[in-house]
């Protein structure tokens, strides 16, 4: 493999920057949803931490670094993961975090990140207004700006993921992993094709937020003037480049999926593994849903990256058993 | 402290039987709890794994030493998280495991047990016909008979979560545990009256499952003759002797609770941190609920012991925000 910006022996240095809490998430089958998906179907379940994502695993290390280094203060912009994950990360070694979100962003992520602390600024518009305004006030006040993927330490925090999943007896023929910015695709991607190179790497985006999957498949950046998706963790616009090159290095594939798909998906892991989803966790799920024979009677792994949602919003999603489809 | 049917030595060496998929499990504030309830709570997640329950703790245990005796049938009574458990676990030791169980047990755990290989015998009526036809077929077949809370290994399987309680830094000021047989109870609460003395060990139980919460007022058994909670997981009549002489040895309270408190402990876990939780697992919010003053400002951690439910009754449960209280 040509190599990526990322470095497996930093990658395990960056694992000791990071608190415990986050690490060594579970790891386990989930046999009951196996009928119904046709396949063998492991999840890593990064929700069960204070935070509800994997996302601090990478403000771990960023936050870390920062306090090592005297830094007072630090500015995201974020649909509501990154930032409220920052906020924690950054709130236990007394730095100062602005996160700057979308309006429309999911009310519980951000009401998360205000009770954490930070200084929490909105902006009309998606995302791209929020990273332009983060990057405005990282030059006005001359604090760091955390870029999400673009920062190596996003990535390397994400790819801890993956060292986990590589010491995973038996192990798994392919893994599913939610395709966003691409911090985690590229992080875990980087450590399965080192690591453990027969390990399929499939990402997984929304039909309606399509960018980097695109990308990918065009191999030069693809932007996208809108995105439709409940999905709101995965929904950018303006892939990054150097992502995008780290991408295409170590994916095997990136497919899109309807929305139908992620709610179907969100309901099985309901119904079936009693786990609350937020719908960019369900990505993998609606990948197997959507292309059964591709994945039949294989072992796959997916990441359950988040669990943060609008409960109104899930309950619509997963409905009432009158509701089922 | 007088000593108890367990040994901390013993503990610790049952934890190396046991898959590590069921170990250190997750551990974690749930800050948006809080204000809910007054006081800091921590959650002890023992859902995340195959079984949805932490029975695979003690479970493991008796299969691992069940193999090495060269044993090849096992059999339980089990309202369903001990079957499923003890299913699961012989299964990967080639043990062949009967599960008996009442005929209105919750129907997603008795669909898991059957899953997992198990023969499953239903009964009519409750917990206690079961045990009855379990400790029958025992004798009939010359097989082992798990008896929770009295075998000992259930007990030590759930202290091991007691070992995982104790390294927590920092520690909290009291425990609050889910009360049915006993084996959780008394497993956790020897390792915190050896370990970390100076924390409160408070078992809950349903208003309508009291007979050990009684027994452990009057320091005597007192038995009833029927049970009514949604709380199947922890609705026995009988209460053990030898489990009640360990309870009084280590737990400093024991405390009834209502089913309304029971239901709004599910939704709140479900709706502040994204928990799905069966009846038995609420218990612990359920008695902060009930008593807020007691708790005020102290730091809470409840085990989070399953989420086997019936998902058309957890959802009536947890309801719509239209059917919010």
């Amino acid at each position: 493999m040509q190599e990526t910006r990322l470095d497996t022996a930093r990658i395990r240095a960056a694992r000791r920057l990071i608190d415990p809490m986050f690490l060594d998430t579970p790891l386990y089958r989930c046999e009951a949803l196996e009928p119904h998906l046709g396949c063998a179907l492991s999840v890593k379940l990064e929700t069960a931490n204070p935070v509800r994502s994997f996302k601090a695993r990478g403000t771990e290390v960023v936050a870390s670094r920062l306090a090592d280094d005297g830094s007072q203060a630090v500015v995201c912009a974020s649909a509501g993961n990154l930032g409220q994950a920052l906020a924690w990360s950054g709130r236990g070694r007394g730095l100062d975090v602005t996160v700057v979100a979308s309006r429309s962003a999911t009310r519980a992520k951000l009401d998360r990140i205000r009770a954490l602390g930070a200084r929490l600024e909105l902006v009309d518009g998606d995302h791209e207004p929020a990273r332009q305004r983060a990057a405005a006030i990282a030059r006005h006040d001359g604090i760091r700006l955390v870029e999400d993927s673009l920062d190596i330490e996003t990535c390397e925090g994400a790819a801890t993921i993956g060292l986990e999943l590589v010491d995973t007896v038996p192990s798994f023929d392919a893994v599913l992993i939610a395709l966003g910015g691409g911090a985690l695709a590229t992080g875990v991607g980087h450590v399965m094709k080192t690591l453990a190179p027969d390990v399929e790497v499939i990402c997984v985006q929304p039909l309606g937020a399509p960018a980097l999957t695109r990308s990918w498949r065009q191999r030069r950046v693809v932007t996208t003037g809108s995105t439709d998706t409940i999905a709101d963790g995965v929904a950018g616009r303006y892939p990054i480049p150097a992502v995008l090159d780290d991408l295409l290095l170590v994916a095997d594939d990136a497919v899109l999926v309807r929305e139908a798909s992620i709610i179907a998906g969100m309901r099985m892991l309901l119904d079936q593994a009693g786990l609350v989803v937020e719908p960019s966790a369900a990505l993998g799920v609606a990948a197997i849903l959507e292309d059964r024979e591709r994945f039949a009677g294989r072992h796959v792994a997916t990441i359950v990256c988040g669990s943060n949602v609008d409960m109104d919003a899930y309950r619509r999603w997963v409905g009432s058993p009158l509701h089922k489809p």
